[in-house]
């Protein structure tokens, strides 16, 4: 399916799942809109954190129409957040009736885009196999801060076959646009985590560690994290899984 | 010497000449600061045009002292161009009578950083041979717009012998943070250039084109063009070639 007429499926709000395999070979990107006065450093923070906060678009003050899909911002993904003063107050299908012509949107690349060419050179994904969330984890990786938005990096791990490992490096690198390159490789309590088997966000799938090793890449929690801790009066974000699917090929 | 020494001159007005071959080995900066209302939209300008803008420092309201040199932003480049409501105002040496706590600086990549790979690789550049400023021209190449910032490109030239035009795409490829590969090669008219030897800003150099080719390069000066077009009540940049000497190694 086209992602314009998927697209108009979340509108008319006739399906609301994950976007997760849906539109396969267009870029899905997140989301994050925050009122215009907090956008300059929010930005900047992006700037300054590219590996976690790729941004791929941003929709200035009072547009609602993304460069990179022919989408309304407000109705066309599947499944939104609403946080208050940095408190998940609800989720929300529609927009409509919360959005302030003063709302700057950003949307940052996602693990998607080079998971997939992982898939394509048959790199095996122990999580897709499983049919579970990739895990995720607050880490002791100082973001670089800008004015109120500051915070520690959320990574996401996938167990990888030593065999694999080269080939995997390779490929994410070819994806600045979506994380990058890996952000740590092995001991995952050199990054402050420990708690391995139990990840802040996601599912962990036990793995043969003769077999594979555990990579970790920037995650695009790290913004939404960061952007709770600075207590905005309102920000909203696509909820998980539930991405903008762009009209952009990957 | 030392970047911190040589900055001192320029603090102390003991110097105030180009600083083209000063401190060789330093990464040297474009200097743009605006009222911090102009903030956003101006990093989102050079995030959307990254080759004649390459962001590799910002300084935030308030803040005088860059991340990547052990400097004041207000005494420490040699001489500086005061801009009001898009005009040029005056020249100085010091801007500690105009400076405002609300002023948010950007520090931008600068060609002197591939000129000098290039050097190293052994490729003639007329401009250096002859002591000439580069020639820079206006072009008919759209900058992708953000807010009031808007205008076309101005790209720099360099006359670079056939057999090693491609070894000069590879190395200037490998400095996306110095404006990275050329634009445009050959035809100058195809770029809206029409008085070639009468470049906007520079000097032009005749060459034989038979042995040269000429390339176009993204340019520093379009942030400085695009800034004044927007018509901001105050605008400060460093004077043309009087760059800020950071402390970072090429």
């Amino acid at each position: 399916m086209h992602p314009k007429e998927q697209r108009l499926k979340y509108r008319e709000n006739v399906e609301n799942g994950t976007t997760s395999g849906i539109c396969d070979g267009y870029l899905q990107a997140n989301m994050i809109s925050l009122p215009a006065k907090y956008a300059f450093e929010f930005l900047l923070f992006c700037h300054r954190n590219s590996k976690p906060c790729p941004v791929v678009d941003v929709l200035e003050a009072g547009q609602v129409i993304p460069r990179i899909a022919d989408a309304d911002i407000r109705t066309d993904l599947p499944k939104y957040r609403i946080y208050k003063n940095g408190v998940l107050e609800r989720e929300t299908f529609d927009l409509t009736d919360v959005w302030e012509d003063e709302f700057v949107t950003f949307l940052l690349g996602c693990s998607f885009t080079f998971e997939k060419a992982l898939n394509e050179a048959g790199i095996s994904l122990l999580h897709q196999e499983m049919k579970k969330v990739v895990p995720m984890y607050q880490t002791s990786i100082s973001c670089e801060e800008a004015g109120s938005f500051k915070g520690d990096m959320v990574v996401s791990m996938r167990a990888i076959k030593k065999e694999e490992l080269e080939e995997t490096i390779r490929i994410t690198s070819m994806f600045p646009h979506a994380h990058g390159a890996p952000v740590h490789i092995g001991d995952p309590a050199e990054i402050g985590i420990h708690t391995f088997e139990h990840p802040d966000y996601g599912e962990f799938t036990p793995f043969n560690e003769e077999e594979r090793i555990p990579v970790f890449w920037a995650c695009g929690v790290t913004p939404q994290y960061v952007g709770l801790n600075a207590k905005p009066e309102i920000m909203i974000t696509h909820a998980p899984g539930h991405m903008l699917i762009t009209d952009q090929k990957e």
